[in-house]
């Protein structure tokens, strides 16, 4: 999973928050957060998730039996606080959505990836869909559709997702470094490993400087083209 | 300029019309329109362009002397016909707003390039920015940002503006062939080149198997990411 860092309202309010957050509890299960969308919604949101942990109250995340049923508590949790803004936040047309994605493994249940929508519902990554994205996500889409698939190694996703990110950073000013990684290997139940790759990190420049040299000559080397009449 | 075909108004009602319209007299003033949004606010549009020139009422595109004007009378034109609609629209939730390309040369200027807002104001492409999108942007602007440049030459910016094009296709549907391509070349005053690719036409599924193949191949030549603590 892996996320920027920019946080914008309006071009004279940009920002950098942590878009990831780990709710593991090391080698029992593996739960990690991705939030898009309105700040102060997902800051509630975490909030909201964090006290329920400390003050041990049922349901939490660490006592639902499953992922889907981690997603939909969130989902649930998301609802209640954008419904205690929504009002008033209509009235000045500011939008207190959110959308997040919920990814990891359960003692009972194999790896799994939720994207949870604004509406408090979710829908899952499949072998047909392996990957699913939020915020601004048109961008990087197309590098992950040619790239991706459900039989690419992790190691080799991981790259896709920095290479879809980094796509996004030089085409919209809304998204911007650091970019946080994480990587959870299946049946271990924790994060594997985790990068977090500030402006101007040398892998970054590196990866950028190899994409950028790769797709000119993947330039040149497109047919000629033929006009019709020619 | 490029321009796919597909027009959709939800899932159950996707069709295909042309997007680039040829308002040239060749030899003296080269101008081509390229639209964007509703649909029926576009047709209106190019039969209100059309409807000015045949009774040759002032003022028409074939006797304004600048590009610019050109673009300043068809947002005027924008502007009158989304208003006819505007209530009506809006009642039901639908968008009746149009943007608009308009490229060409005129005996008196520079070859130009313009966009018109749905509000009827203008801007202009530039050394700085010289490309210029509407409609379904995101998904081609990476490859554009990575391949265009003001030095570029016409021929290789007809490729940018395919693979664009193609690169959009492939990630979402609301896009779709066949495309259409044009080329004009400074003080030709005319369409130098046409093209209209199909669904399936040779050129463009070399092109997608070349560019997908090098793609590949940078992936892998992406320097090896090195996680925190290895």
């Amino acid at each position: 999973m892996a996320a920027d860092s920019r946080t914008n309202a309006g071009v004279d309010h940009i920002s950098t928050y942590n878009k990831l957050f780990d709710f593991s509890v090391p080698g029992e299960r593996a739960l990690v957060l991705c939030t898009a969308g309105n700040l102060s919604t997902t800051q509630s949101l975490v909030i909201a998730i964090q006290q329920d942990l400390k003050h041990q109250r049922d349901p939490n995340l660490h006592v639902l039996p499953t992922l889907y049923e981690c997603a939909r508590y969130i989902g649930e949790k998301a609802r209640a606080i954008q419904d205690r803004d929504r009002e008033w936040l209509k009235r000045d047309g500011i939008d207190g959505q959110c959308t997040l994605l919920l990814g990891g493994q359960l003692p009972e249940g194999d790896p799994e990836l939720f994207l949870i929508y604004p509406q408090g519902n979710c829908i899952q990554a499949t072998p047909e869909t392996p990957f699913l994205q939020i915020g601004e996500i048109k961008y990087g889409k197309p590098i992950l559709d040619r790239t991706l698939s459900f039989e690419t190694t992790l190691d080799a996703a991981a790259k896709c997702a920095l290479l879809s990110i980094d796509s996004t950073m030089k085409s919209n000013i809304s998204v911007g470094p650091p970019i946080d990684l994480v990587l959870i290997k299946a049946h271990t139940f924790r994060i594997s490993h985790r990068l977090r790759l500030k402006r101007g990190d040398p892998y970054l420049e590196e990866m950028r400087r190899s994409w950028e040299h790769s797709l000119k000559q993947a330039f040149e080397h497109l047919p000629t083209l033929t006009w019709q009449g020619d």
